[in-house]
């Protein structure tokens, strides 16, 4: 999405002085590459003919003419025979005497598939209906359902294009392919794609005939197949970007019929920008710029575990990457019941037709049994990150029985398989899976990210195992290591019972001492794969009560007894963090003297932070249990008057660290439990609501008053650190806003982390260009992919 | 304290200048009328002497002396004796040749009894020996504790006054005593007091003789007396203040040995002040600012009568203020029934609940074993002008046997007890009490106040009966009145409940005509007594889960099941206010359908306020349900998110009014039970906070926060209305920075009312001498009265 709007702003300043000098049809020799006005598959035609390409002759019924069109209903007729003239003197030959024409859409921005294209049409009075045809297929129902998924305005319109036919179903020596001028699969160089000999385009996108890999076509026509290299070559260097481009070869010679930036997987995505770089096609900037947050997502997706020992029913085409398991089901709606449900549902279909997206959409994955890697289903799963398996073709799908055979066993609707879109493998129940690993291109891209991200990129992460995970998705460090999991093995549990219903000062102590001797323990663990990282080390977060068992279960007199007087009506607003250790300072202490103990013997960068605070008198409490003066100080800013006593709170500390969880609670007067479960939802539907704060940082609120924060406590403290660590630090467009108001690092998962640096430098990059505008970073005029 | 702190700051300006001047010795007759210096009595003798009363001879060792002396352990010998040698010389005798003195303290505050005073002094070693005592008992640690009870800083320091001798127990001309221009206790005009004849001023302080009142002097020495009457008159118009006087006669001559301000009661100083206003003695602002708070507070409850001769059972917290008999229940149904018998109860719990809230309106006074200041029954009853004793840790209450034992007595129910919530004590037995009402002279200095101040004072008030009584107590409107009461008697609560667990559509209607019936009737019931002045309903805020029954005591499955669905992990951040509005807007459209239909039978000046407001989208969803556009709307701001959109809520609203209980918990992230209960009185103990949030508005969290609010919401609708309607509205520290944001109006419970008007008036007469500077108004020297 964001490389599409950025390049409308970009465009469309240059577009709004040619519409003045436009008109309504132009000849692909005599247009103008503004996508605006001739489509982006107009605009791409234009500019390939003009670098002389051999494009089959045509012209551009623009979207200005469109726009009159839909405004009164008439099409510009004399300009169009004007231009059939031309194009029929061009070809030597006259409409329907040897010249028939295809009528297609181009849109402003591509939305493939989407609607209609009319072919071999041979008369005048077909040609004037079929741009009225296009022109109305803007607004077909598949069309406003796909610009709805994608955010795309419809606005925008469609020109129409009228091109002369070429045949490649005219004999062996003709044909028609796909191919990408990399792998969009993998990313890796070298031409990739399908064609079929003596075949139409359309033969290759209805899956109606299985095509053959494109090196195949080296072997038949040498010639036409160097030829084809040279210009995907040249195309590529061009545009600096991965093309996709259609041909058809006519009795041996080549046209080239469309280009386009190659739809790819987040592994291809990522590849591509980081080679492009070394080939010395874009900067570093335009790669971070192209590579999309949902393209990284979905590299980030999940594997099944290794070794799968289960052996696969079936191997189809590895068409998007990523595993899922689910519920099969045999239609799109179905898919949608089941995720209403909850439930994750595979989608089986013999092929997916636009038709299908809902259902796509709403499942887990996709598994066909016909289509290659340049399908529907192949394309559109890509796009949304999802897996998917294309052409099983030993698959034996029965719609009507709601049953599928594969490798002799019945599959019924609602048992579950597992699809892994990485390999194309189909495994039947359910396998479990793991999180993704960090490819070598993807830690390139992650090293051009640094170079121009300002925003430090940390994970939250509370044991050793979590900490090296952390660093090797490239977390510049742990922003929020809790402490609370210390407390909960059985033995520490037992001993921190023991604390709360000691009835003397030394049952009190023996069991601290205990709890003191595992903590330290438990620090030197962490301390040591830190790796020179620094670490944030949140105190004891929890009421004590949260350590108690259910009242339900408790026989022993005592403990009930104390487990009510420790019931709270608001337990998040109750007593912990910090107010525990104003009334019971040993916790603390004890925290603090381990951490201390560990540092000792494990040296770490290792930063110690105060929860719920409200006042500095609380962050000067607890300082003064500190005896290791290099350990760095700080406090949670999750409660609202620490927002505002943040002058205050920074002549204490050395850092804040904003909780956007509990501080959107505090700001909101939501409970997040209660909220979600009873109201949220009805304040989203209805519009009350624009967006779920817990998972968008709240700008306009818990923003502001971030900001003020952070105004003040730079104010007294220049250099003071400051961090974000809750749940919204992990989400893009939080992410940007929180680099906008100078926050020094965001905390997120550690599965986050990419895409967290990803989204940092595309914010540092996007405020540079704002600010040294036209100095020609954005040079395509071409949409990036677009999502 | 107002008035000390105001005119140190009024005197020390002078002071500086005169301080270049001073010495370390004065005589009556050369000192300066300079209370930093000669201290409090000196001046004041130095001021009498001045003016030509009757003061035996002597000299003042000065402040500036003091000073040296705690630095350096010196007093200036030679100073003192050239001031003794003038001394002799006035006296015409020697130092112990029929000259003696008396040495007393002079400090710049009065702290009366604290210090060393010295008779009889005849050699000029015991003067100096005595100077040093005096000097040394500054720092006594009666005074110590004393200065520390009362905020008076401990750098004042004392001067020491040396005075001739006077003998009231040379003869039976002779004699001693002590008057006040005014009756202290009333305020009636005419000397009032004591004298003792052939005795010295000791032995009336000591009380080892029981004196005679003032009048019948007027048998004993009619010409003594005159004079006595005449310079009573003549001091009192000086200091334009009711004057408290020491005299001695020595064989028939009167001398004057001290006046000061009188201390008084909040009666008599309320109809001094009005009586002075009259007598032209002194301004309207005069009279504002010498009415202390307290002494208005004293005057509004009921109180035991004086003097209290039985000994108090037990202590606990003057939770609020006035004083009940009855008999003693151990629940809230008992409350009711002796209620309805006729009866006074006392309602004794270990503490109170919401559910009690009947039983705690039917009692006379509450007396609870556990809870603190700002426990639920000290909040309840506060707000009811109920007396109420809280944490009473000595009575030990066994609620099976209904029994309580306090101080070794068994105490059963029905027993009558007596409590005073102004002091914390209970008595066995019933004890005569006292009638406060509102006085011709208290309505006058309301009338004075009202000239003053520019903050409105409303009540809060939600039955006729409470509306009745905020006007009759000065209220200007009804600030805030809660519709939830409107829910509890059980014909309505068997309606909501209906409600909530309504199967289908109709049902629900039903049982919301039958709520808005009842509702239309209770809203005519209140606009009948309003007598034109305004009224601002707030819509149901509690969450709807409060109607229903504990599940406890539940058999019915379908109702158990409703309040398991309806429970909540944080109650206060839960589904309430507005956002039941959200979820169901039925309550909330019918609640004010009602008020439209009262409206066009009983016409009033309403206001409909909605609760828990976080966007203006709610406040807008709420607004479109009126169909009455006299109707004012406005929004509770009681969330921090409120505050932050401040600028936006005030396009859709004509007024904000600040809850500051709930967005003192919100900004703090305390729930208030919970943390009155747990934390917060180790925070008050430790220091780490200074004040309760929620008895003192919190002016560095809560307060900033609401000043960005007001200057956003001025700043989009300038004429939008602003109240506050928390607890703190109606605490004097909380009201007076209210006046200086900018606030329209507080509305407080009826018996603050009063309380406000007056610290109104003193904020706006304040603001005014700080703007107008030396206008005169500050003339007095002497110090208003110290509280």
């Amino acid at each position: 999405m964001l490389g599409i709007s950025r390049q409308i702003d970009a465009a469309s300043g240059a577009g709004d002085i040619r519409r003045c000098i436009m008109e309504y049809v132009y000849s692909f020799r005599d247009g103008i590459d503004d996508r605006l006005l001739m489509g982006n598959k107009g605009a791409n035609l234009v500019s390939m003919t003009k670098l002389g390409f051999p494009v089959p002759p045509g012209f551009i019924i623009t979207i200005k003419a469109y726009e009159r069109w839909r405004e009164t209903g008439s099409i510009p007729d004399g300009a169009i025979e004007k231009a059939m003239v031309e194009l029929e003197k061009e070809m030597g030959k006259k409409l329907g005497e040897g010249l028939e024409v295809s009528v297609r859409s181009s849109g402003a921005t591509s939305m493939p598939g989407m609607m209609d294209t009319l072919l071999n049409l041979g008369d005048m009075d077909e040609v004037k209906v079929a741009v009225r045809q296009i022109f109305g297929s803007w607004d077909n129902p598949r069309a406003v359902e796909y610009r709805r998924l994608n955010r795309i305005s419809s606005q925008l319109g469609t020109a129409a294009i009228v091109q002369a036919m070429v045949y490649g179903n005219r004999d062996d020596d003709s044909g028609t392919g796909v191919i990408f001028t990399r792998n969009p699969a993998t990313g890796e160089t070298g031409l990739y794609g399908e064609y079929l000999v003596n075949a139409q385009g359309e033969d290759i996108v209805s899956g109606s005939r299985t095509p053959e890999p494109i090196d195949t076509l080296s072997m038949a026509m040498p010639k036409v197949y160097s030829e084809l290299e040279a210009m995907a070559a040249r195309l590529e260097r061009h545009y600096c970007e991965m093309q996709d481009i259609e041909f058809t070869i006519e009795s041996g010679r080549l046209y080239l019929l469309q280009t386009r930036s190659g739809k790819r997987t987040g592994n291809a995505a990522v590849r591509i920008a980081v080679e492009m770089i070394d080939e010395g096609l874009i900067t570093g900037e335009e790669a971070i710029m192209r590579v999309s947050v949902d393209e990284l997502r979905s590299l980030l997706h999940k594997q099944i575990q290794e070794p799968v020992t289960q052996r696969p029913l079936a191997k189809g085409l590895n068409a998007a990457p990523g595993a899922a398991s689910g519920v099969v089901v045999f239609d799109a709606p179905e898919a949608v019941v089941q995720s209403r449900k909850g439930k994750a549902a595979i989608l089986v279909r013999p092929e997916t037709s636009p038709d299908d997206i809902q259902g796509i959409a709403a499942a887990a994955g996709v598994l066909t049994q016909k289509g290659g890697l340049t399908s529907h289903a192949a394309v559109v799963t890509r796009a949304m990150g999802k897996p998917c398996i294309c052409g099983a073709e030993g698959i034996d799908i029965d719609l009507r029985k709601k049953t599928v055979h594969i490798d002799g066993l019945e599959i019924k609707e609602g048992d579950v398989v597992t699809i892994d879109g990485t390999t194309g493998l189909v495994y039947q129940g359910e396998l479990p899976l793991q999180e993704s690993t960090i490819t070598t291109y993807l830690k390139d891209l992650m090293s051009v990210a640094d170079g121009f991200k300002r925003l430090g990129v940390r994970a939250n992460a509370d044991t050793p195992d979590m900490i090296e995970q952390s660093l090797a998705f490239g977390a510049e460090g742990i922003g929020l290591c809790r402490t609370e999991r210390m407390f909960n093995a059985p033995e520490r549990l037992f001993a921190i019972r023991e604390f709360i219903l000691a009835d003397n000062q030394e049952e009190r102590f023996r069991a601290v001492e205990r709890l003191r001797e595992l903590q330290t323990m438990d620090f030197k663990e962490l301390f040591k794969v830190l790796n020179g990282a620094p670490i944030i080390i949140r105190l004891l977060d929890l009421p004590l009560h949260e350590f108690l068992p259910p009242e339900k279960d408790v026989t022993d007199p005592k403990m009930r007894q104390r487990i009510e007087e420790l019931q709270e009506i608001n337990p998040m607003l109750g007593h912990r963090g910090v107010r525990v250790a104003v009334t019971t300072p040993e916790i603390y202490q004890m925290q603090i003297d381990a951490i201390e103990t560990a540092l000792a013997e494990v040296p770490a960068n290792v930063s110690v932070m105060v929860p719920q605070v409200i006042t500095s008198q609380e962050a000067r409490a607890v300082k003064r249990m500190l005896k290791n003066s290099h350990l760095k100080f700080g406090v949670m800013m999750e409660t609202v008057r620490a927002c505002m006593r943040a002058g205050r709170l920074a002549e204490v500390v050395d850092f804040f660290s904003f909780g956007t969880n509990d501080l959107t609670q505090a700001v909101y007067s939501f409970s997040r439990e209660d909220a979600e479960k009873r109201f949220l939802s009805t304040y989203l539907s209805h519009g009350i609501l624009r967006d779920n704060p817990f998972e968008f940082l709240d700008v306009k609120g818990v923003g502001r008053l971030m900001e003020t924060a952070i105004f003040w406590g730079r104010r007294v403290k220049q250099d003071i650190e400051i961090g974000v660590c809750g749940e919204q630090a992990g989400e893009p467009r939080s992410i940007t806003y929180l680099h906008h108001i100078g926050v020094d690092y965001v905390s997120c998962s550690p599965f986050r982390v990419p895409i967290a640096k990803l989204v940092a430098a595309k914010a540092a990059i996007r405020a540079r260009v704002y600010h040294t505008k036209g100095d020609g970073h954005e040079r395509a005029q071409q949409p990036a992919v677009a999502r």
